[in-house]
């Protein structure tokens, strides 16, 4: 049913949505670049076919170029009070096979899917064999030089609480504060593939800030780096002091909780 | 050591070789299309630097565009007598990412990749769920249609041993004798992963006979195709009773034996 004039309703989803990074330019739209968002923006606008309005999906934060995502969340409003699982068969229907729709739930019109965020799941998966697996090359960060996970499972409770993360932000943040709080900083060796797995929760993360933690954390077992170095790097407030950026590839937004 | 005149030995490497189907057009060099055998060539061209003669390599046998190969194995004559594993660290920075060396090994000059194989071995990955995981997009086959394993089970035994396969051949075949032995057939479900995988091993495959075989079981598995017709389509021999061939990225080259 179209809705229209005073009594027009504008029923909101969210939608749950896992992408493999690797052939976008991340989530937001840039102009001339194949990004996640305006991909979306495109199923969701043929879908709706609206008059007048180009309808915008807002995420719950942007991924860089080749990141995955498991779990991203984002919403948008539609014109029609169309069932929830229809909107998912829909769009499914109409987008790329490298983005795929995992659920839609209609929600309140209070509901955003940035502002409303509690905390996210990120997970960073390393390859540690000299051998480079070509299944691996877009969905592993790669390190084989000398590594003890031993001194990186001592350092990476550091990470835990709130801290001012300035020395963990890559040049280009935008954010007026940096402080932000980390819930849970978790490492576990995959023997089995020859993978490390880190996984970290907080209330937000700042732009590359995970892949500079996982950074620092190799740096650190691979022992050009101190293992207390951690709390130093917090005070001394130096986005110059942790310049090392774990790739991309590795790194997978899990999930949005709210 | 440049070997040259009467005493020239040109020594025999087999290479042990993964590589990632997606962005191949197959195995075999072919004019304006990027091809594993085209990026080996290149790489062991430029290592060699032979001064007169194009060295080529030879594969154990061709694989489709989009298909993987977890143990191809190809052979090449060097001018120089290098060290095995200097070849393999050698060709590995020279390879695009979508290939990677694993072993090489000095073998007698009467070794060939192709006449002296034994037996091969390849796998079936079928994605089964409705939601299509972009993870798996490139790297399974997919069915959410009805499928009854049970089925599957029942009827794969029917394709060991000797058999004229020539309904399971597709069109473009140039063999003389479309007879070969399947020594192995199995498939198993992977309820964790939503997948069943499919192997085969055999003394040799005709064009798409994997995806041909695969495909008829999954006929079975619907209930499209009784559960006993692999002996009919033997006995039949006639290219057009199979028609489905299963998509060519949920299948794996794993290993050939010698």
């Amino acid at each position: 049913m179209l809705l229209s004039g005073k009594e027009q309703v504008m029923p909101r989803y969210k939608a749950t949505i896992a992408y493999d990074g690797t052939d976008f330019y991340g989530w937001q739209v840039q102009p001339g670049m194949r990004t996640v968002q305006l991909e979306l923006e495109k199923a969701v606008n043929q879908m709706a076919k609206h008059p007048a309005e180009h309808i915008r999906v807002q995420g719950s934060g942007r991924t860089d170029a080749r990141v995955h995502a498991v779990g991203q969340v984002a919403h948008f409003d539609l014109p029609f009070d169309i069932p929830a699982d229809a909107v998912r068969k829909g769009l499914s229907t109409m987008l790329p096979y490298d983005i795929g729709i995992k659920q839609v739930e209609i929600v309140p019109e209070t509901f955003h899917a940035q502002y409303s965020a509690h905390h996210k799941t990120y997970r960073y998966r390393l390859s540690t064999t000299e051998f480079i697996d070509p299944f691996k090359r877009n969905y592993t960060g790669h390190w084989h030089r000398r590594l003890d996970p031993a001194l990186m499972q001592a350092a990476i409770g550091d990470y835990l609480g709130e801290h001012d993360w300035l020395s963990f932000v890559a040049s280009g943040y935008q954010q007026k504060t940096t402080v932000r709080t980390v819930y849970r900083a978790q490492m576990w060796e995959k023997p089995a593939d020859d993978e490390i797995w880190f996984e970290f929760s907080g209330n937000g993360f700042l732009y590359n800030q995970i892949r500079i933690m996982v950074g620092v954390l190799l740096e650190i077992g691979n022992g050009a780096r101190p293992v207390d170095d951690i709390p130093r790097l917090f005070a001394v407030k130096d986005r110059q002091q942790a310049c090392f950026t774990a790739p991309a590839q590795g790194l997978y937004l899990m999930s949005v909780d709210y």
